[in-house]
């Protein structure tokens, strides 16, 4: 029996915008799809505005509790871009412009139209002790302090600087899972299905309605990080299935 | 000059299916919308798997911290439904099955082809001390126990059950917003929008980047709960982009 290894983690989406349903979040499906992959568990997602003491809370609490944390927001050049400055006092670190953000920035601008602004100089201002995450699409980088991955809100620059990180990602036992379409609503299986939960311990068992053309149907999905356990659970699945199908 | 009042709100949106990347959670957008038409800050959202630990900790720090909670999911018939137990266990009263929602199930399912099965009976376990909110699609009721509002997390359930409770929400004074598009980039408009925000410290002013077609476009977002203070920010914006728009 192999030994099993679990890597959890946490994300914080920062930003008035989600709140006030102004923008609709896209990062956290693509993180959590990620992570999946990865063989790492997300276990708890936070929003917050861009207030610092809620992202100080936030992150201080996640940090603690998890072992991987993934920011999303508030790392660009306006006054509304706070991100940063709050993850320094979070750790309690000073923060200023770091010399290799600078060159990247300058870089970066120097092949563009654009000028390298005061505001856009706010970009490079990183929390001592800090490693940068390249940012492929627009030059400015995120960062990463002890196990904190800070990162931008526009989707497509959270998801280059996610593929950036990847490389340095441990994950761990890869969470098994497969998915069964089941045409009875949850109150219809309910019940033999909790007795098979019960007798399936080491599977997590979903049961996920879906309200389609005025009926309830439902969406089984069993999690497993061991095959045999997994399989064992399915065919006692399929099996009620059938029973059912029958009556 | 008129007084402010501010009222503030929390969401919990509970399920391992929003956590693996499995579902994509449509629940935090909409209640954020609809909290900000009923003059309502949604100040922080926290998403948490089925785990009565991680529901128990989740919703006591923010029922302690905001004026109104709004949980989504998890008070279903089948086994991973905990949501109710765990609520009971937050707050620490005992949880049984509740007449009125007993009676409310039976009505329901006389109307069906279904049976109230054991599993569809456990959607009538309601905490004591807790009120009904009415499910006008599938019977199953929610319930509000003090400031935290449990609802179910199938998204048109999830709407019927806010248009149920809307009535009962005593909102803040509104917040104020307009919003304008501006073709520059935030590198650009950084310095000056800051300036704007200093010199107008009764209004918040976001400023949230969008990536298209290569090139950076920013959206402005100006608000305030004074209607004056609002228009006067306008204009200074107006002003910057119109010199801006000359250089």
């Amino acid at each position: 029996m192999k030994s099993i290894k679990i890597v959890t983690a946490a994300m914080l989406a920062i930003g008035d915008e989600l709140l006030s349903g102004r923008t609709k979040d896209k990062n956290i499906a693509y993180l959590a799809d990620f992570l999946t992959v990865h063989g790492i568990d997300l276990k708890e997602v936070r929003i917050v505005a861009d207030e610092q003491s809620a992202i100080v809370a936030a992150v201080n609490a996640l940090r603690q509790s998890y072992d991987l944390v993934f920011t999303s927001g508030g790392i660009g050049p306006t006054h509304d871009d706070i991100t940063a400055g709050a993850i320094a006092a979070a750790f309690e670190v000073p923060i200023d412009h770091d010399p290799k953000a600078v060159e990247i920035l300058e870089k970066y601008y120097m092949g563009t139209d654009y000028e390298l602004t005061p505001a856009r100089m706010r970009m490079a201002r990183i929390p001592e002790g800090a490693s940068l995450i390249a940012n492929s699409i627009s030059g400015a980088p995120g960062f990463k302090l002890e196990n904190v991955h800070v990162m931008a809100g526009v989707p497509p620059i959270f998801q280059a600087m996610l593929a950036e990180v990847s490389p340095t990602l441990a994950g761990g036992t890869k969470m098994l899972s497969e998915a069964i379409d089941c045409p009875f609503g949850e109150g219809t299986i309910g019940d033999p299905l909790a007795e098979i939960q019960k007798q399936n311990p080491e599977t997590a068992i979903g049961s996920y309605p879906r309200r389609e053309g005025g009926r309830f149907t439902t969406q089984l999905v069993v999690k497993s990080r061991n095959v045999k356990a997994l399989d064992k659970a399915m065919g006692e699945i399929r099996n009620m299935l059938d029973k059912l199908a029958k009556q």
